[in-house]
């Protein structure tokens, strides 16, 4: 991460922006405005990435805010712009994501900081031994008067692919629901036990897969997934007492999703019922949906179409530190297309064309917001 | 197994029986007949067991054996009595079944001597080191004028209770069919990949472990069981892109069994197939189904018959010594309801009563087979 930033610190020097990094490890460049104490539009994304991931992920959304600056080749705006390159979104070393961007809202407290990565180093621990100061963590948040955040991230799905769209506007950030659900019935010999005599926990997990994809596909963009499925004891030749199945359901509507996961356990309580099991559920993760800023959407709408692309809403499956920045600032979100829909994997990759209009698309962008009257509102409010 | 066969075999030398251990380890007792030279009957179980097993799997049947010589009190009939503690039934040690009643058939080769267990160590070694002789192992062998062979078990199922019957008269006993299958799609993000951009390879394996359900409930006397269920990588929020799926199919006719197989695994290619998964198949056993011998069965049904008990005819799911000495000599079999359906587990129990009912059916049979002109000619022809 130190070579990162050094690197990419030097793009951002270059560009004319004062690079600093802040006490959650974030690298934080400003490019003043015309005046230096105008308010500031953040654009940014992630440092950091997963093992064995591809580069795009994260960091593109970084480069193509240093490529925005570049372009205005020392030009100023009447707002400045901030550069933020975002420390551990990922939640790969202490299992919570977004600690970098976190840390501008003010939500990395205590509690965080006492979390403990897999050698038992806790979170201050390690931004201590990185060179950097706890305390001084308050002075990484949001200034009051920021603008707005844009981030520009790649898609890491296969929407966009299967419309042929380069880029694609996201209007919301889904919530989310993780659920762990066991089936507990009667382990017994496979040979020995009738039909009509089993209490077979698997395979009333399996009819509760099966219910939990068709509520799915019935139910306009909701996404749902079975992603791990654990019989036990999981011999051949042995009726299973016990499966354990996860669920992860999404929906941009809290109530829409609130309903379905209603639905999801009653199927189960029904299934189990039915083949006299026992059920047990658990919620692991209920998060709300976030929704960008209707006026920067409108404002990133006409910037797409400008740079040639039929502006086409879509809603983010994956969570990303727009989210968290959403709960103090506008913010808004450009997806480029994920050729394969590949991402987390080094086979991850990024058309050379997309990200050329990503810039366009970014520069059209800045322009109208110099020229909007609402946002110029906004600075002088600021 | 050196102390059982010390107890076991004073029981036996008390009732008037000549005990030998042959070369596979095997206890085998000859209560000879009125004259010496006559053909036996054998009456026998297995001595070994799983564990952490209960009290009654295997040994309960040569228990029954020794109660029954016991009951003779030195009376003599026109057939010898062989009582056999068979060895390496439960093939835990070498993972292979039924070692000690292979010897009987002349089935343990060269093969399964060289065979090891998990310390390396073949089953010729093992039965040199417990003072055996494996070159001897042709003497273990079945006389060719052997009559018939008699198994008592422990149901290790809960049909009997499920009835209410004590005794259950098993007429075949079941083919096997092992498989194991491999659905492929492709590994997700589940937050961005949309429902119908899928190919999610445990939402196939469900709904093929639900179809398979169908067919075993839709077809009598079908039992099938899926036993493991292995999706990867097994993440909550990734779509699996592989599902490992065994199934393990049960029948008394081979041709309803080949029929059955054939139409899960056209199941599950269209399955694979409408989801655009991979489908890979393999089939690790097909066994055949063993019929016990129609003239003793017709003999136990009296027998049962004149225990106070309706004859039930019933199959058994699990494979016992009786399916490898019916490829020899006529055989039947007789279950003890097993309380709880319970086996292989220490809470595995039998009542009383059954083993009382079980002892007289016994006797009764041991009667009719002294006076049956069926038999008697079986015993002038050896």
């Amino acid at each position: 991460m130190r070579d990162c930033h050094r690197e990419i610190s030097g793009w951002l020097k270059a560009s004319g922006a004062d690079v600093t990094v802040d006490a959650a490890g974030n690298l934080r460049a400003l490019y003043a405005g015309e005046h230096r104490s105008a308010p500031s539009l953040l654009i940014g994304s992630h440092l950091d990435t997963v093992p064995n991931a591809g580069a795009f992920d994260g960091v593109l959304g970084v480069l193509v805010g240093i490529a925005l600056l570049e372009a205005l080749d020392g030009r100023h705006l009447p707002f400045g712009i901030e550069i933020v390159g975002f420390s551990e979104e990922e939640g790969v070393r202490f299992g919570v994501p977004f600690i970098g961007s976190r840390a501008l809202v003010g939500r990395l407290d205590d509690d965080l900081l006492n979390q403990k990565d897999a050698r038992g180093i806790s979170l201050r621990a390690a931004i201590k031994q990185f060179g950097l100061d706890p305390a001084e963590l308050k002075r990484a948040k949001l200034d009051e008067s920021t603008l707005a955040y844009l981030e520009f991230h790649i898609e890491q799905g296969p929407v966009l692919e299967s419309l042929n769209r380069p880029l694609g506007v996201v209007e919301a950030i889904v919530g989310q629901t993780r659920m762990e659900f066991t089936f507990l019935g009667r382990s017994n010999h496979a040979g020995t036990t009738p039909m009509q005599l089993r209490r077979d926990a698997l395979a009333g997990a399996a009819e509760w897969v099966v219910a939990v994809e068709r509520v799915a596909q019935t139910t306009p963009g909701l996404i749902a997934t079975v992603g791990r499925f654990e019989g036990k004891p999981g011999v051949t030749n042995v009726i299973a007492g016990e499966a354990k199945v996860t669920l992860d359901l999404r929906h941009k509507s809290d109530e829409i999703r609130a309903h379905a996961k209603e639905e999801i356990v009653k199927l189960a309580n029904e299934i189990a019922t039915r083949r006299a099991l026992m059920l047990r559920n658990d919620t692991h993760l209920d998060q709300h949906a976030v929704f960008m800023d209707p006026f920067l959407l409108a404002q990133v709408d006409l910037a797409v179409q400008a740079a040639g692309c039929e502006p086409y809403r879509m809603v983010s499956g994956a969570g990303h530190d727009t989210m968290i920045l959403a709960e103090k600032v506008p913010a808004a979100m450009i997806f480029l297309r994920s050729p394969g829909g590949i991402s987390h994997d080094p086979a991850e990759s990024v058309e050379a064309a997309d990200v050329a209009k990503a810039l366009e698309c970014g520069l059209f962008l800045l322009d109208q917001l110099t020229h909007s009257a609402e946002f110029q509102k906004r600075v002088c409010r600021a």
